[in-house]
C-alpha cells in the first residue's frame, strides 16, 4: 500500500472494507448495540445477465411514472423490451432505459415476441378492457404475463386468460401490489396471528378526484366500470387479504352525481358493506369525487389496527391500539419501506425462476370479478347478494 | 401597606391583581405576543345562589363517575338533590356532595318534587326502558327534564314523552352529549361551511367490549336493544349532527355470535349504511365485542376530517388532510378541551333560565328511535329500507 | 315501586343504582372485557365539611383561570377566603365562589388570619419579589403554606422562608405542579425504572412570547429575572426531578435582544447546559420571545422518551421510541388525564390532614434558586460553574 | 391493429400510451381534480451511454447498503468502476452491478485511473484519516472527488484537500447528504423566508448505539474522534445549514463512561451549544450511547418546527406547530421523500456537467473541521470559545 498506515492501525483492508464474504454473498455482523434496530444486510441482486427479462406492454402514466423507475430497485428482473403504440415516445423511453431499438414493439408485433428468448415475461399495464385479449395473445407467444388489475372487463374474460396461459403453460400474476407491500403484510400477519384477537370490522376507504374527463378511466368501453374497478377494487381485495377468508353475502349502493356528463354511465362513488361466515362485516367506500384517502382500519377484540395510506404507492403509516395495564396505548410501527412496485416484479421473477405459483395467480383476479359483478348487480336491483361458498 | 413595596414598584395592588372590572364582570387584556394563541378569559359563573338546581336520578356508573363530578365544571347549574332505590349509597353520595338528607327522594316519590321549587330539573339517568315513565311522572311534576340517550325503547314511547312534556309546558332535552362537545362542534362546522367541498363519504365507529352479562345493557327489557341504541347511537346521530340532513334510505346488518347466550335476543355487532339525498354515502358499524375505538372520518372533495375518539368522554383529536401546494399536509387542530357534561347541563340550564328550545329537544331523539326501528326492520328483513321524507 | 316493571326484571333497584357500598366507599366492578382498559372508580372526595380551608392570596390570571377552577376538581380541599388588594374585584370573585363577605382580606389583614381556624392554609399566588415577607407573615400567622414557583428572589430569601416555617411549625410547598401531573410523573417512573436502560441526554424547552411591557413578569424588581425563573425553572426542575439526581456542574448564556427596552435589565432568551454526576448532560433552553413549546425528552439506552406539552396546563402526549424486533416503534401512551392544580392543591391537603411532608417542601425550592443563581453567574461570566456537593 | 378496437373507441394508442413528447421529453397533463395533489411527472433521467461515470471507492457497509444500490436512483450518474482492498469482495460486488473485471482497482492503483476516461468523477468512502491522501492523489489523477463527511482529521488535511482540487483543477464536494434531502431542505427554506419570524432556539441531536469495538469508527487513528466528527456533524453542519448563518462562540461538553476501554481516547457523548450573531442559541447533543434519536427542532418567533428523523436515511417527519385563530395548530407536510444519496450524487454530475461549484464544496467540510476543533478545545479546556469572524 503506497499511502502512509495511520500509526497503531494494522490490517487495513480489512478494516476499510468490512464484511464476510462466504458462499459468494456479502454480509456484514451487527455493529450496532442491541437496544438499536440491527442494519439490514445490503440487498443480493442477481447480476444482470442472470435476471429475468421484462418487455413492459403500454406506456402511459403508470409505466413511466412508477413501473419502469422501479425496476431499478428489482434484484431478480431488469426491462429488456418496450411494447406500445406511438414510436417517439417509445425511442425516448427506450434510449432513457438503455433498451435497444430492437426492443421495442407495437401493439400488433406480439407473434415476433415468441421469437425473443431474452423476453421471458410481459407486464401487461394497458386499459383493464383490453387486458383478455393481449394476455391470450402472449400466452399464445410462450410468455409468462403480469397483468395490471383489474384483470379484465368480466369474469368471463377473466376465466378466458387463466384457461389460455394453463394451455400455453405460462404464468399468469395479477398485480396485485400491496400483497407484496411490507406494511399491508404485516397488518395480513398481525390480524391472522389471532395475538390480538378475533377481527370483528373492517373498514377500507379509496378515493381520489379524477378531473379529466379524457382519460380512459372515465371511458367504461376501456375500464369497464368507474371507481369500483378502478381504486375500489383495492378495499375489496384488501379486505379479503387481510382476512384471509371469503364473504357470504354482500349489499352496494352507488351513486353517479346527476348532472355530471363523466358519471352518466359509471360510478362516481361506490359503497359496499361484506359479511363473512366467521361473523366479520366490512364497510367499504371509494369515490373518484373525494379528496385522496386510501386507508384500512380493522377493529378487533384486543385492539384496533389503522393502516393509513395503505393503498397508495407510499406513505404508509401503521398504528396499532391496545391496552396496555391501565391505560390505552398507540403503538406505531415504523417498518422499513419498499417500492412495491419492485417487491412485485421480483416475487413474479422468482416464481419464474423456481417454477412457484405467484402468491397473487389469475384464480385471485378471477374472485374478484366476480364479486365485482355481484356488487354491481346489488346497486342496480337495491338488494342484498348471497354469495355461492366455492367448493 | 404594610410590608415593603420593592424598589422601583407603584401601584403595587393593581400589579399583583391585575385585571378589568366592567359591568361585574373580571376580564384580562391580553399579555401574550400575537403569535402565541391568547389566552381565554377566566370563566364567568353564576353564584352558587342563582343557578339552576337539578336532580339526578339514577346512581349508576354515569351518574357518580361523570355526571356528578362534572358539575363542579358547569356554571349554571347545581345539583341540589338525587333520586335512587338504594338509600345507604344515596346517602353517602349526597354527604360527599354536599347535598342534604331532606333532598335525598326514592323512584316512587316523583309527586313530591312537585313541592320543591328549589329543584328545577331533573337529570333522567336510568335504564332505557323506564324513561318513558319516569319523564311522564317528572313534567306531571313541573320539572324540566334532561334525559339520557336512547331516549326510549320506541318511536311510540318517544312521542309520548314529548307529548307530556308539551302539555306540562316544561323542556325536554335529550342528553346527546356530542352536540356539546367543542371537538365534535368544529368539525359539524367545518363540515357544513362548505370550505372543503362537499362531504361525499361519512364513516362512523363505536365499538367497546361488553364484559359483563349481568348489566341492565345486556337485559333486551331494559335495554330495548343492544349495541346499536346504546352506542351506535352516536354513529346515527353524529352523520346527521355533521351532515345536517337527513337519510332517504338506509341498509344494516346484525351479528350476534351464535354461541354467546349474552347475545341471545340482542345484536353484539351492527353494521349500517345511511343514503343521503345530497348523494352522501355513510357507514358506521358498532359492536359491544371490539376493543374501544370511537371515530368519526368524512371524506370530502377537497380533504378528510378524522375525529379520533369522537364519542368518547375525553381523548378527541381533529385532524384535517389536504392539499398544500404540491404536497399533502395533514393538519392537527388543538382546541382547548371542555367537559361535554357540564356544557350540556349548562347548555339546558342556559334555556332554563332563558326560556329557549335546546338544541337537541325531545323531537331530535324521536328522529334516531325512528331510525333505529327502521334499521332493526332492514337487519331482520335483509332489505334496503326507503325512508319517508319528513314533511 | 309504583311504575310497572319492566317484564322479566327484578330487583330494580340494584339494576338500576348499581355498585357496591363497604366501609363507607361507593365502587363498582369491571364491567368491560380484559381487552378494553378498566373504567376508573367514582372520585372518592371528602365531603366539603371535611376538606381542608384554603385563603388564595392574589388574583390575578393564574388564580382566576387556573387555581379557583381547579378548586372545583380538588377532592380534600375547599376555597374559603381569598386576599386580595382589589375591593371590587374581590367581592365579584368571591360571590362567583360562594365565598362570603366576612372572608375577604386585604394583604394588610394577615395577621388577622390568625383568628380564622377554618382557614387552615394559604395558596400564594402574587410576584415573585413578595413570597418571602408573605409567607413569613403567614407562617406566624400560623397557616400552612403552598407558595408558587419560582420561590422567592434569591436563597437567601428561601432560607428565611425555610426558617419562619420551621420555627412556626407550619408546613410549605412550592407549588411545583409538574411533579403531581401524571404524565411528567409516568416520565419520571420510567426513567428511573431502567427499563429503558440508563438516561443519557435530556432536552427541555419552555417558550412562549410576552407581549405586554406593562406586566410584573417583565419587571425585574418584582419577577427577580426574566425567562429563566419564570418558564425557564421547568426545564431546570423538570430535568432535576426525571433524573432524580443534582447537577455537578452547569454553563449557561442569556440573550436579550439589543434595542427591545422591555429587555434591558432581564432575559428574554436563557440557554444553559447541565452534567450530572452519572454522566448524563442536559441541554435547556427558555425563551419569553419564541411561539409556545414546552416539551421534554429523554434519549436513553434502550429507547427515547418526548412528552410534548410537558410543562403546559393541557396537551400532555407521551411517546416512547424503541426496537421491537427487526424494526423501530413509537408508542404512545394514553394516560387519563387530571387537573394538575388540583392533584397539587389535594397533595398539600392530603399532607396537613395527615401531618406529612409535601413532595416538593420548601427546600426543593431552595435548591432551585442556589442553581438559578449558578446560572445567572455563569451567563454573566461566560464560564463553567462547579457546584458544591451537597452535604 | 390486429386486435378488435373497443366500440366506440377511437384512437386507441394515444389513449394506451397517454403523454405530450416535445423537445426530447415526455410529460403528462394533470388528471387529477385541483383538489389533490398532482400527479409528479415521470423521472427524466440521461440514458446510461451519457451519465457521469463514478468509480466508489471503499466497499464497506454505506457503500453496499446504501450508495452503490442508490445509484439505481440516480438521473445523471453511474457507478463504472470500484477501489477497493479485498479482491474477492470486489470481484462479487462488480458482478451482481454489473461492472466489468477491467474496472476493478485497488488503494495502489490511484493513479492508473488516469488512463481511464470513462471514470470521470470517484466517491471517497473510506475512513476519515485516510481522506486526505487519497483525495490529494485523486485530484492528482484528474479525478473530481465526492468525498464522505467528516471531510478528515483536521483543518490542515481539509485545507491540503481544497488545495490540491484546486491546483489540479476538479471538483470537490463533500457528501453533506442533508443538503440534497427534500425535507431538510423544505425545513431550511422556511426557517429563511421569515414566514415564521425569526429563529431563536435550535435543537439538534443525532444518537446511536455503537456496538462493535472492532469497527473502525471506535478507533481514533481511523476516525479522528468520536460520536462528533462521526454523527454530532450532523447537528453542527445541520444548524448552519438551517440558518444560513456561522456561529460567533461555542461551548462543549465531553463524557466517556469512565470504565469503558471503547471510549479511552474518544468522545462516547458530545454535548455542544452555539450562539450565533443573530441572537440564535443552539443546543446540540450526540452520543453512541443511545438509542437511536435523530431530530433537529427550530423554535421561532412566530411557530415551531420538528423535523423528526432529520439525519436518517429515511422516515423524515416535518411538523410545524403554529396558531390559527383561536387554537394552536401542528400541520404535517407530507412531502415526496426521495433517495438522498441519489440526489446528492446527481448534484455532482450535475455540477460536473455544467461546470457548476457544488452547493457543498470542500469549503464547507473546512467550516466544520475548524469548528469541530473549536468544540473539542472547549470540551478540553471547560471555556467558552469565541470563533473569529470570516473575513
Amino acid at each position: 500500500m503506497s499511502h502512509d498506515t495511520p500509526p497503531g492501525v494494522t490490517n487495513l483492508p480489512s478494516i476499510l472494507d468490512t464484511g464476510i464474504v462466504e458462499n459468494g454473498q456479502i454480509s456484514f455482523g451487527n455493529w450496532r448495540g442491541d437496544a438499536d434496530v440491527p442494519e439490514s444486510q445490503p440487498p443480493q441482486a442477481l447480476p444482470p445477465s442472470e435476471r429475468v427479462g421484462f418487455a413492459i406492454m403500454g406506456l402511459g402514466r403508470l409505466t413511466l411514472g412508477e413501473i419502469l423507475p422501479a425496476f431499478s430497485s428489482c434484484r431478480l428482473a431488469k426491462p429488456v423490451a418496450l411494447i406500445s403504440g406511438r414510436p417517439e415516445k417509445t425511442r425516448l423511453t427506450a434510449h432513457s432505459y438503455g433498451i435497444g431499438n430492437d426492443s421495442l414493439f407495437t401493439y400488433d408485433d406480439i407473434q415476433r415476441l415468441a421469437d425473443r428468448p431474452d423476453i421471458q415475461a410481459v407486464y401487461v399495464v394497458t386499459p383493464n378492457a383490453l387486458h383478455a385479449e393481449q394476455v391470450e395473445s402472449l400466452a399464445a407467444a410462450g410468455k409468462h404475463v403480469l397483468c395490471e388489475k383489474p384483470m379484465a372487463k368480466s369474469s368471463a374474460e377473466a376465466q378466458r386468460m387463466i384457461a389460455a396461459c394453463q394451455k400455453a403453460r405460462v404464468k399468469l400474476m395479477i398485480a396485485y401490489r400491496c400483497h407484496y407491500e411490507p406494511f399491508n403484510q404485516a397488518v395480513s400477519k398481525l390480524v391472522q396471528s389471532g395475538e390480538l384477537g378475533r377481527p370483528k370490522l373492517v373498514e377500507a376507504i379509496n378515493t381520489q378526484i379524477q378531473g379529466n374527463a379524457d382519460q380512459w378511466r372515465l371511458k367504461p368501453e376501456l375500464a369497464g366500470g368507474g371507481a369500483l374497478p378502478d381504486i375500489g377494487l383495492y378495499c375489496l381485495n384488501g379486505t379479503r387479504a387481510v382476512l384471509g377468508e371469503e364473504p357470504e353475502s354482500l349489499f352496494a349502493q352507488m351513486i353517479s352525481p346527476p348532472n355530471d356528463p363523466r358519471y352518466k354511465d359509471l360510478d362516481e362513488t361506490f359503497s359496499f358493506m361484506l359479511r363473512f361466515p366467521s361473523g366479520v362485516m366490512a364497510n367499504c367506500a371509494t369515490s373518484y369525487g373525494a379528496y385522496e384517502s386510501k386507508d384500512l382500519r380493522i377493529q378487533l377484540e384486543k385492539g384496533w389496527i389503522t393502516l393509513e395510506n395503505a393503498f397508495s404507492y407510499t406513505g404508509h403509516r401503521l398504528r396499532i391500539g391496545q391496552r396496555q395495564g391501565n391505560h390505552k396505548t398507540v403503538n406505531e410501527w415504523r417498518l422499513p419501506a419498499g417500492n412495491q412496485f419492485a417487491l412485485e416484479i421480483d416475487h413474479f421473477a422468482h416464481c419464474i425462476l423456481n417454477d412457484l405459483t405467484p402468491r397473487t395467480p389469475g384464480e385471485e383476479g378471477l374472485r374478484d370479478q366476480k364479486l365485482m359483478e355481484a356488487l354491481y348487480d346489488s346497486a342496480r336491483t337495491g338488494r342484498m347478494i348471497h354469495l355461492p361458498r366455492e367448493s
